[in-house]
Order: C-alpha cells, then structure tokens, then sequence
C-alpha cells in the first residue's frame, strides 16, 4: 500500500466519478442472513456522490447529469467502490506489545510456560495501566490510523486491560477520544488484586464501583465467558447489571470451551457473541434460530494455531454473521479487515459477497448503526473504501495487497495513495 | 502502510543510525540450518554504514565514531533493521488475474468445476500469450514494486505462462528487464496445442525448440512434478537437457502428491525442492540428509485450504529450509513476505529466527547469492529493511501491519512511509 495520512478534509460535495464498479449489500435491512447474505449489488462504471457527510446519490455514470454548484471530482477510473469497512469486534486500546510472548509461543511454548514468562492478558494489564489516559488515547489514535488505511471507517474497541476503576474508564475515555465505539469489557480477566477473592466477588466489585460512570461512556458490554475467566452466572449477573444501566449486550464465547455463551447470550437479549470456535451443532442451529450475531475472528484463530469457527454450517443454517479482526496484542495482532476477508474466502467457506455483507452491514448492524453505516446508498454515511481494482473482489483476493487506494469517510478524503 | 514509491536514489554514502536494534541470521555459512537456523545475532542501538552499494560496517553506536567525508544520515529512531528479504519462488511475470475462480473456490466450487468455468494455469496462460512483452515486462515492474514495498529487495519469477517459445522468452527476458532472477519453468502445463501429443512430447519439444535461448536468459530451470503435470521420467529428461545447456536445476514437488520430487532432486543435485505439502517422513529424512533446499510456500497452502508442509519436522531433521510466497494470480495472490513470516510463526511452527533466515539467507543460497545477499554483513549489498519497532520481530507478529517502514537497496532508499 502507498497510503498517506491526512486529517479529513475536502469539500461539502465529493463526486467519485467512473468507478468501474460500485459493490453494497443488496437491499436495506439488517441484518443480513440466508440467501441475503451472498447477495451484493454491483453496479458497473458507476458514481458515487457525497453530500453534507451523506451519500446522496449513487448509480450509473450514464445517468449522472450534469452536478449543479460546487463539487469536487475524485477520478475513480480503475478503481472499486465498497462501503467503508466496520470493525465491530476489537481491543484496540492498550499498552505495550506482546511480541515476546509471540516469539515464544511460535517456538512452542505451552499456555502455561507463556504465563510464568510474564505473558497473558495480564501482562497488557500492567503495561496498560502504567501508561496514563493520554498514552491510551494516541495508542487508539495510531491504532485507527492503521484500521483507517485498511479500509476501517467504523471501529469498535474495548475496555478490559484495566480492570481497575481508574483504568477501566480512561479506557473507555480514550476510545471515544478517538472515535471509537466503546464497549465495556471489565469483565475481561481477573486481576492479580481480586484472585483471592474470585471471580463472583470482582462482578460485584465492576457493577458497584465502576458500572454507573462505565455505562456513561459506553455504548455496550462484554464479557469473556470461558473456563479460567468467567462462568456463566457470573457473565450472566455482570450482564444484567449492565442492562439494567443501559447499556447493550455482548459476550466472547465458545472460544476454547462451549460453557453456555450462546444460551445466555439468546436469554438475555444480546447483540452478538463473538468467537464461536469451539460452537458445536446444537449452538449453530440454536443462534440461527435466534437474533443474536455471531461474530468471527478468524485472524484469532490463525494467530494460535486454534481450530475455525464454524461459519459455513452458521451461515447455512441461517445465522446473522459478522467478521471482525480482534486486534489485540496477544492474539490477533492484526487490524486489517482485508485480511480478515481473505480469510473469510480461504479458511471459513465464505464468498467474497457473504464476507463482505458481514464485515459491513452485520458488523454494523452489531454496533447498532446499520441505519446509516455498511451500505453505500442515499442517507447513509458517505463512508467508502476504493479498492485499487476494477474488480472489488480483490479486496479478498490480494491477500495483504496495496488493495485499499483511498478512504472516503464522511465525505471527505481520510487517506490515499495519490500524491 | 503508508510508503512512497521512489527510484532508487541517494548517496554514495548512507548511515543509518540510532537504530533499535539491527538483526542478521548468524555466521557467514549458506544455507543455514539445524540449530544454526535459529540464531540471529542482534546488536542493540547500532549503525548500518553503506558505500558502493555495499555494507561497509554495522555496529553498535558507541563504536560509530567520525565518519570522514560526505556521507546521507537516516535516522533509524525507534526502527529495526533486517537484511532486504529475499523472494526464491514466484510466478510474477503473468497477465490478467483469476478473481472469478477464487470467489467460485471460496464459494465451493470444486477444481472441475473451476476448471469448466475457464479457470486454473491455462487461463493465465491465455491471457499472458496475448499480453505482449511490453505489457508483461510492465507487469513484472508493477508486482516488484509491491514486492519491494513489503520488503522484499531480490525476487525470482519463473516463466511457465508461455508455453510456447515466443511467450517463454517473452517471459524471460521481461523478469530481467525488470530486475528479477529468471527461472525457467517451461514445463509448467502442457498446452492445449501439445495435449493431444501428451507431457512427453511436449518435454521434446522444449528442449528442442527453446531451451538454447532459455538458457541464455534464464539462471535456472523448474517443472512442476505432480500427478497431471509431468511425472518423474519426464521431470528428469526436462531437468538433464536443462542441467546440460548450463542451468541450474529446481523442482515443484510433493504439492499434492508425492511423485518422486525429493529423490530426483537429490539425485540430480537440484537446488531446491519447492512446495512439500504432501511430504512424508522418509522425504522429510532424504531432504534433510542431502544439500536440497527445501522452499516452503505457507501462503499457497493457506489460499488453497490446504495441508501445510512438515515445516517442524524439517527443520528439526536438519534440513535447510527456504520460505517463499510463491506470488501468482491462481494460489497465492500475495507478494508480501512479511505476511508469510507471520504464517511460518503461527502455522509452521517456526521461530521468528528461523523464519528470517529462510527468508533471507537461505532463499539466497537457492538463488546462489548468499555470497553477498541476506546479510547485513560488511561486504553484503546494502540491502535492509526498517522495520516500524524497535523489536525486529514485529515484521511477523504484526500481521500485515504497516511494519516496513523503510526500504534500502544497493545502499540507497527504495522505499519509505517518511514524507
């Protein structure tokens, strides 16, 4: 890629001009799921325009008349057009690297020799909170400016590296600072402080000391149920907790272990559960009969050797799906939707079409903005990716390709390869 | 990645100073391997010091001294320093792509099928014949560009899109306009025009009819040893024709079968061995007991969902070992090494240590440079890569992150994110 970066700017008007293709998940609803999913409509040798941060018009250049009043022109002459990428599933807010747990673990360390090497969620902890909420907030902003040249105009990022009340919501501070969508992940792990006490007694420590200034500051809640971390009466109380304040529902489940993640996350009315590796049968056929979204991280499970989830069987079965990246420092280092597609296409059975549908519209839909983001149609956000190809496809196919050209986000030229 | 194209350019005399770290696999010998295959030296706040297009010194800062006369500083603040990495297998010389039969791939489609819908190598070859060597040489330039902006300063291409003698040497001589190290591969796929005459036919033909001039072109000669290509007898004669006319001597092998690759390569003193996904454990024991490099092509196996080569068992038989993309539009649409380091580390089982040197100084030695490539060493081409951390290993760990910051070449910048 030859990207640089620039502050958004341009004009109120933005015509993208003789795209030979602009590609958006067919229709308006959301989510999408069965047949709806593989379905994108393509228009070819196509405009896009953008007016006041929206799109206001899109279709066949043939068609595009003449533009009355000020407007600048982007030649989208070789170039396709997708809706800006939305990352609904990540940990983009921390400290420090895990490159030494990376290195170790490729050589074939066990969990626990990676542990008593000083790594683990734990380690991002410490350095997470020794950083400050000024560090915190240009971490997130150099993290978004990676996600941003992968094409991520809309990113979610989590809490859960402090896990303390002082870090947990300068976590949450610092995401928003940086435009993210903020999810409270207190329950994350338990920290070193409350080990003793155990898990139960650190939920009531989240929802009695931390909850009522979180749920002002994000948008949802997460929670890792999974054998180690947290069991799903304690996931289930944390959750209920957090409704109670506002906030929505999500969980990690099912990624090493099914210990009841899907269950709950029907029960209790959650917008996703996020993982699934580890889903069997009974869980695939009980999410498609529900309104939950599964979201999949496949750079997760290529980064430790861990099986797939099983997207092929969710997505026939007629489960909403969402990709996402999981960028963290100790299991994904990896903030590229692009690849994340690839992936989708070369290791989950996904079509391009299907993978994208899901790391747009869906991951949208998660985030509870799929009224305005991961469509390029009239009244949506004029949020656009021009993938450097006349096909959009090549989006999934180049894998780790100079494939993302420009980024249009609200309207405005937020990144691009052109001098 | 936010990286500028530029010709190469700059002094006679570069300093790169302040560096992190400056890492190199360990020793003078090529081909690394057995426990030598893990061993980087890494110096701490060092210098790269380049005259001629050579590294005159590399050290650590406190022993930099005065540099007497004019000499271009970098500031390698908070960078890394690798050896230029080095690309020993890729097909980059082709026309068109083959976005189509990787969205049917992802979407099910089985290899007849894709075979009935125009796909697989004999539709590269259709539209390589119809390019024109202008047209071919541009595509070489534009792969190596991105090539380089990955970090890779020397690349193989094989030719192998022809087929017939016109686009062969067509192919040849556009990998060497474009500064690649021409390969051979004539014996690729038997044509259409040479179905009906069969493998072994098609084999007389060229040796025949365009091995003379290939031989002037090219450095050496491959064949794809598979079940539907050619077999072992065949493989052989190509081989000895090729090993007579003074080319040096590499092989497809054991991608999907075992077919005699490793016996033949050893008994003919191919180079290497290329692919081994296939290979079992008497391979595993013949390649590590002989001077066959074996290259393996992690991200070939990734985009074909298929099994991955006994990288491990390599390795710890004391074979040599080369990583390579194996860059081409059908299986493996990606020309990014760091991307494979990762792969190497996450599926292979391999050390970011052991993976620099397979990508480095052991992909040298298959391309008999490791003389003077895939070291940073006084002597060595002034080719390195700075990378974006002030550990090294972030090139792996970071997937498909804006990790190469910086591209030396021949001692002048190739490439770089700073304005």
């Amino acid at each position: 890629m030859s990207l640089r970066d620039g502050h958004d700017r341009g004009p109120e008007r933005l015509l993208i001009r003789d795209l030979s293709q602009v590609a958006s998940p067919a229709g308006r609803a959301a989510p999408v799921r069965g047949p709806a999913l593989g379905e994108v409509d393509v228009l070819e040798e196509a405009y896009v325009l953008c007016e006041g941060g929206r799109v206001a018009r899109v279709g066949p250049m043939r068609e595009l008349g003449a533009i009355e009043g000020d407007v600048v022109e982007l030649d989208g002459r070789g170039l396709s057009a997708v809706p800006g990428l939305v990352d609904c599933h990540t940990h983009a807010c921390f400290a420090g690297d895990r490159v030494e747990e990376f290195a170790l673990r490729a050589a074939g360390a066990s969990y626990e020799e990676l542990h008593a090497a000083g790594g683990g969620i734990l380690s991002t902890v410490r350095a997470t909170r020794a950083a400050g909420e000024d560090a915190l907030r240009a971490a997130v902003e150099r993290h978004a400016s990676w996600m941003l040249r992968a094409g991520t105009t809309t990113f979610e990022a989590k809490s859960g590296y402090g896990l303390d009340r002082e870090t947990e919501l300068a976590q949450l501070r610092a995401i928003r600072a940086a435009g993210g969508v903020p999810t409270w992940l207190g329950a994350h792990a338990v920290p070193p402080e409350h080990a003793d006490a155990g898990a139960a007694a650190y939920v009531d420590f989240l929802l009695a000391e931390v909850l009522a200034e979180a749920a002002e500051l994000a948008e949802a809640a997460d929670v890792f149920l999974e054998r180690g971390a947290f069991d799903a009466t304690q996931a289930r109380r944390y959750l209920e907790g957090c409704a109670a304040a506002g906030l929505a529902l999500r969980l990690h489940g099912d990624q090493f272990t099914e210990a009841g993640a899907i269950p709950l996350a029907i029960e209790i009315g959650a917008r996703s559960v996020d993982h699934l590796e580890a889903t069997g049968h009974a869980g695939v056929l009980a999410l498609a009969a529900s309104d939950v979204v599964g979201v999949l991280l496949p750079a997760s499970a290529l980064f430790l050797g861990r099986p797939l989830p099983p997207a092929r069987a969710l997505a026939d079965a007629g489960a909403a799906i969402a990709l996402a990246t999981d960028f963290n420092p100790g299991s994904a280092y990896c903030e590229s939707l692009p690849v994340v597609l690839s992936l989708a296409c070369t290791q989950l059975g996904l079509s391009p079409n299907e993978a994208l549908a899901a790391c747009t519209v869906n991951a949208a839909h998660v985030l509870a903005r799929a009224d305005r983001k991961g469509r390029i149609a009239p009244g949506f956000d004029a949020d656009v990716v021009l993938v450097a190809a006349d096909d959009w496809r090549h989006l999934a196919y180049h894998l780790a390709g100079p494939v993302v050209h420009t980024v249009v986000r609200a309207g405005r030229v937020a990144c691009s390869s052109r001098a």
